[in-house]
């Protein structure tokens, strides 16, 4: 019988395949520097600067005030999930019963329920390498396989119906698509999508889409898959286009016969989400508050315009050019085939902080990097310039 | 290849193990029964009627106003870990290093994480039946194998080291016990507690404690098991004594070596727990705050004191003490071998909502209720009343 040795823990398994987030070396180097007196240009973390849209902040403190913070039910209020759907009528013109929705504590939340309904142990789920790392981990953290299959800029980092149909295997349970994409920035095309759908439609398998990007578009559509079938799941997020991150809330939509699992399973893993969240939330909708989310918008595309062509000026290969989210995905073998060395010079040296691809995946992931360009102008041209100085003096 | 019926899903199979919390269905027709102009007297939920303490709700309420409402680090703000740590030195005399320390999504976060990093597929964990029913799912959601010991009022419903002792198998990875306990409101005495420690230690298992109902004692001491040693696995909660439910924040205690580990899954799962609950928790251990805290503790015990005595009136079998927390286990046996049905027939004819035994295991279950009495006197004494003719007239 051995005592536990504090100093080598037994971890389970999963573990050794769950990685960090790599970025997080970069973001506390860079609060170091910070705290030395420098200034840092940060295009590193996904998440705008600006604050939650008033309506929002306003219905958030309203709900402290009130006094009425408690438990909700395990898939949300009644008031925010009629408000989703009702969102979902109004900017899709899909009409969802408010009883497919399931508000969680975040996306994230969204996505271990969906994994943990779905997935037995050793049952796949194809995804795409470059990808949101956190994708694989659910899968792992419930005992799945990801396979993650390279992508390139030929298929804008997207997974095709073409792909999906060649790595099907006969474990395959689910594909997961993410549109617009984290770290690329790219949407499926409305045609691919609707044909990724009726590959795994016929296969019996399930398609999970990551619309957490939605509404931050520039010219491009984003569709939702809902427009296909009532046999997806999506996952939605109020971080992103609702600006609202640290609150940490998300949704999903799923299946009508699925709901009981996922209303029970989200019952043990969470008993609800924030109700200070899901109070606020609902004034995310209100016309005042997608009218500063619309001018966001704006801004974003702004601040891409601006960028992209810098970068390429920089000597950052581009060749697809990002029209969602806020990332663009940079080739940066001209420049280095280490990209985690780079962007660690790139901090120490140029006081700019942009994460490495390792982040998003095996594939090519040494010779890419991403830009989060939700920030003023003068501040991407400030890391533009430092860029700049720095390139030419290595 | 067959397309998928929207009407019968293929779950995974841990879903099939995983129930819902049974209470649900009562906590719907409550609300049926109150839309229909009806009273209920609410004893169901473990959640207090009162609002935070007024500094969390203002510090709350200066995090959504001054803007910065982001994702914090994974394992939660620095402040918040340091006000944690200082809360172990001054409340318990244990000194811990903050970095010990990991905020999350509420303890349901913590449980998640904690099955998430120690157990293997199959992996067993021993813990007691009655119990928080989540906990076996957390430990099943992982492909882990809860293994529920019938306990009875002769170890105050509580596991004992020779239990643990007894039912120690090669697949045992860790013991998890709850003190105080929900659902009994039992605590584990300080000799007992270092002895179930002391068998695990000498197994080579892991010990993982809720402490969720800490602070929640009358006349018990309540020790926390980190004064024994650097090897358990602590969780807590700001739900129940800092009276914080709906604002969803938690946090555990892990040794050391773990933290990476716990980190990186912690990252992955959720990103980050809410900021604004994050900022608005220190306030929670100023002077003020613990004042407040403690005046409710007061209220609570002269509920429990209300309640107790009346319930064993009225021939429900409370053979142990609850000394914490704030529920009472009762046997009902003398009125129903049916504790589902009697709950579901006591809310219909009398307006009272309690808690079937079914929630918290198998052993014993249909012959017990559990009571939540942190509500007014006045309206436990209703309670009493309409439970007392209600029983009478059957």
């Amino acid at each position: 019988m051995n005592s536990p040795d504090p100093l080598s823990p037994r971890l389970a398994a999963r573990m050794a395949d769950i990685e960090p987030f790599h970025v997080v070396v970069l973001v506390t180097r860079a609060k170091e520097l910070e705290a030395q007196g420098r200034t840092i240009v940060n295009m590193v973390i996904g998440e705008p600067d600006a604050p939650s849209a008033a309506p929002i902040a306003e219905a958030g403190i309203r709900a402290i005030q009130s006094g009425h913070v408690r438990y909700t039910p395990g898939l949300g209020t009644t008031a925010l999930r009629r408000a989703i759907a009702q969102w979902y009528l109004s900017r899709y013109a899909v009409d969802l019963p408010a009883e497919r929705i399931g508000v969680m504590p975040g996306s994230s939340g969204a996505m271990l329920v969906t994994m943990g309904v779905l997935l037995d142990p050793g049952d796949e789920v194809l995804m795409a390498d470059p990808s949101y790392p956190c994708n694989r981990h659910f899968v792992r953290a419930m005992e799945g396989r990801a396979r993650c299959i390279p992508v390139g800029a030929d298929t804008a980092y997207q997974l095709t119906a073409a792909i999906v149909e060649r790595h099907w295997s006969t474990r395959t349970r689910a594909v997961m698509v993410a549109s617009p994409s984290n770290p690329t920035g790219t949407v499926i095309p409305r045609d691919e999508l609707r044909a990724i759908h009726d590959v795994v439609r016929a296969r019996g398998g399930v398609l999970i889409v990551d619309e957490i990007y939605h509404g931050l578009t520039y010219g491009a559509h984003d569709t939702t898959v809902l427009e296909f079938g009532d046999d997806v799941f999506v996952l939605n997020s109020f971080s992103k286009y609702f600006g609202m991150t640290g609150w940490r809330l998300g949704w999903m939509v799923a299946p009508e016969a699925y709901m009981p699992a996922i209303e029970k399973l989200a019952q043990n893993l969470f008993i609800s989400a924030s109700d200070i969240a899901q109070q606020a939330a609902i004034a995310a909708f209100s016309p005042e508050a997608v009218a500063v989310h619309e001018q966001r918008r704006e801004e974003f595309r702004a601040q891409r315009d601006f960028l992209l062509p810098r970068l390429r000026d920089l000597g950052f290969d581009i060749p697809v050019v990002p029209e969602g989210a806020f990332y663009i995905y940079a080739n940066c073998s001209r420049h280095t085939d280490d990209s985690y060395a780079f962007c660690l010079d790139v901090l120490e040296k140029a006081g700019v902080a942009i994460a490495p691809g390792l982040d998003f995946g095996e594939h090519e992931s040494s010779r890419h990097v991403r830009f989060s360009y939700p920030k003023p102008v003068p501040v991407l041209a400030e890391g533009v310039a430092r860029l700049e100085k720095y390139l030419r003096s290595r």
